[in-house]
């Protein structure tokens, strides 16, 4: 798909293919549409964070929440996205042993316990190992500093998706 | 439902009952658990619109183009959310003959058009001649006054379902 293509979207059109590059937030595509025409991949990009970077803290934390954790309930459930069930999935984390699953639902808990999101991280870059290893190092963070660190995530996830969509190379991360 | 039981939901029960008060905007309920503990039903409808008031022009454009056409597509196809499908029917359009839906349709189009978001309106308190009405009536208008008078629908609407929620009467609107 070319950037010609996407600037000719109506916003139905807009919203059906890019409302899930930030998860489960199609307002956030909804009104990046506001902004075309996009010169670019980049460019529409900028557009996505940008509209992240100026919501409020609250905002910030509930495009968070509106993540789903990690090898949790959700995919336990078949109730993922289907970009999160691929990501998941390219994570190894759709076939645990019951003993790692519930060694990563009780840090996923403690995790959410102590920030109010649940954690996110770029499934499609990791491994269970590297999942685990994470949760367990960003834990005893201090809440800002995590909340940066997660809206970071945030952003590889959608620069991944809208590579993707856009079937270009993502850029190294 | 009291407003204890809701100020004792951790952030994933609140999503999963407010998450379409505003309607596919589960980020907008994921952000106001932020504000808990709430007071009352008057409260927590407060963040909610306070939430929509602060978006800047295109977050709010983005909240009235996450919701579906009245008598349209998604009510053709059955994806309409729950709530949108009950208050569709209660307003007596998922009842409409060809000639009058067709009629809708072509509104429904030059609205979106003009305004580059979909026409919204509580249906709950219509039937079909007063939508049609409404719609004829709102499509010269200038965008700006559009706007906010779109916006005022959307807590109409919120208003509506998180009174059905909490178990209360609604306010007269």
């Amino acid at each position: 798909m070319d950037i010609e293509k996407v600037n000719s979207m109506d916003f139905g059109e807009f919203v059906d293919v890019f409302g899930n590059v930030i998860e489960r937030c199609p307002l956030i595509a909804a009104a990046v549409w506001s902004q075309r025409p996009f010169s670019n991949l980049e460019d529409l990009e900028k557009h996505f964070f940008a509209f992240i970077d100026a919501l409020p803290q609250s905002g910030q934390e509930g495009i968070l929440r509106c993540h789903p954790d990690l090898a949790g309930r959700e995919l336990q459930r078949g109730t993922l996205t289907a970009d999160s069930q691929r990501e998941q999935r390219s994570a190894g984390l759709t076939s645990l042993g019951a003993d790692e699953r519930r060694r990563l639902a009780e840090l996923n808990a403690q995790y959410r316990a102590r920030f109010g999101f649940p954690f996110v991280l770029a499934a499609r870059l990791s491994d269970p190992a590297a999942v685990r290893r994470e949760l367990a190092r960003r834990l005893p963070r201090p809440p800002a500093q995590e909340l940066r660190t997660a809206l970071g995530e945030v952003k590889k996830i959608g620069h991944l998706r809208l590579a993707e969509l856009l079937g270009a190379h993502p850029a190294t991360l």
